[in-house]
């Protein structure tokens, strides 16, 4: 269940080593997941209407090759692992030449307003239908 | 009434023309209108707990000179005129050996959690009363 | 000569008032340069790639409107004056009603690497034309 | 060797979740990486003189608590293992009550403008000699 989110690199994204803030990357990511809930018809705005928010537990990245100002890159996503409480999420960047530059992981829950841990499933189950439909395990 | 907030320029607020990305001074505004507050020992967080909000209606920013990383600026800001429910803000951003750098402007006003506009000197009479002292009009 | 330029709010540009941060949109008008000059088949890069930087020499932005997650925003870009050494653009950046929520400016001029002012018609005149004939005035 | 550096969260960290957005953290290390050397008297900018870049290979943090705007936190910061041509970083960032809020690690490598991997060691004998002296391995 790949998901495949494209998008140019911004010049305030760059640093003076001439090449994309490694910080901007874990961006791309979050940007790559809220893509992939509306590629879904389930925009993540709904969760947080419904009072869950999904804050990020960890989050990591490797980069392989550089990105610079100008290029086109793809994110490639798959949710490969959710329970009704959590999931993880991996992640390869490519250039546009589909070599690829990046590889990342994040790992989530779902939490109410007041902090506390809660299952999609009991809360939401539409969306808890779309997310288990869509991960790999 | 002249406050002084002193910063270093970190590495990911440049960009690859190797100086600082124009965006940047203006969340250093921010900051300093946040150290301008701490300092006067009304800290912007009661402000928000008491259901008060300052959006941002109008920035600006004259560049004089680019900023570089390495760099420890110095942000000269001045309350140049304050009524209850809105406020002006100027700034004069300098290089470490006090040549100015930047200039700039802000505009402000006290909104509820509603959004709508509040009366500063009626909701939250104490920080009326630090604002009024410590704005030039 | 109006340009328009699409993107969606991104959940990092947000801030805890619950409504993008005030210097994001100043990225924004960034972005839409650079679109504007990717349709008109001059990407800036060529500009760097020949030794000419376009620095921000000011920068404004009126915040009539605030802007939430989840929204598209159009930006509205005029280039409304140019000369060999400098070019003033305007902004208004509208709801996805089209109704408008901020209207920005920005001043620029035309340096090379070592900082000093060039003349875009001298240096590149296929890029001066391109933006003689896309200027207001 | 454990280096301490303490910072306050800025108001523009924040996302509408009410908390740090998760990229800023990766930042954060970023800053405390560039204190570190500068406790050391090394600034970072003395290498990027002598035309070595110090990009990041990897990185990554796990969030255990949320930090909120109007904290201070402290970042610790060790190096865990150096090798002329390569360095890895471990933090703890703690909340000002000393309560650890998140770990992270980052690897790096040393570069030349070419973007080739260069050993510390023979180009900047005496930045081999800080960097070896104060790593755990």
């Amino acid at each position: 269940m790949l998901f495949i989110y494209e998008r140019k690199v911004n010049y305030y994204e760059t640093d003076q080593m001439g090449i994309v803030h490694h910080s901007n990357y874990i961006r791309w990511l979050e940007e790559a997941r809220i893509a992939w809930m509306e590629s879904l018809d389930f925009p993540y705005q709904i969760l947080e209407e419904n009072g869950i928010l999904i804050p990020v537990l960890g989050v990591s990245c490797k980069y392989v090759d550089m990105v610079r100002f100008g290029e086109t890159v793809k994110i490639e996503l798959e949710i490969v692992k959710y329970t009704p409480t959590r999931f993880d999420v991996e992640y390869t960047i490519y250039h546009g030449n589909n070599t690829p530059c990046t590889t990342g992981s994040s790992n989530h829950c779902f939490i109410n307003r007041a902090g506390r841990p809660v299952s999609l499933k009991k809360l939401l189950p539409e969306a808890h239908e779309v997310f288990s439909k869509n991960s790999r395990i």
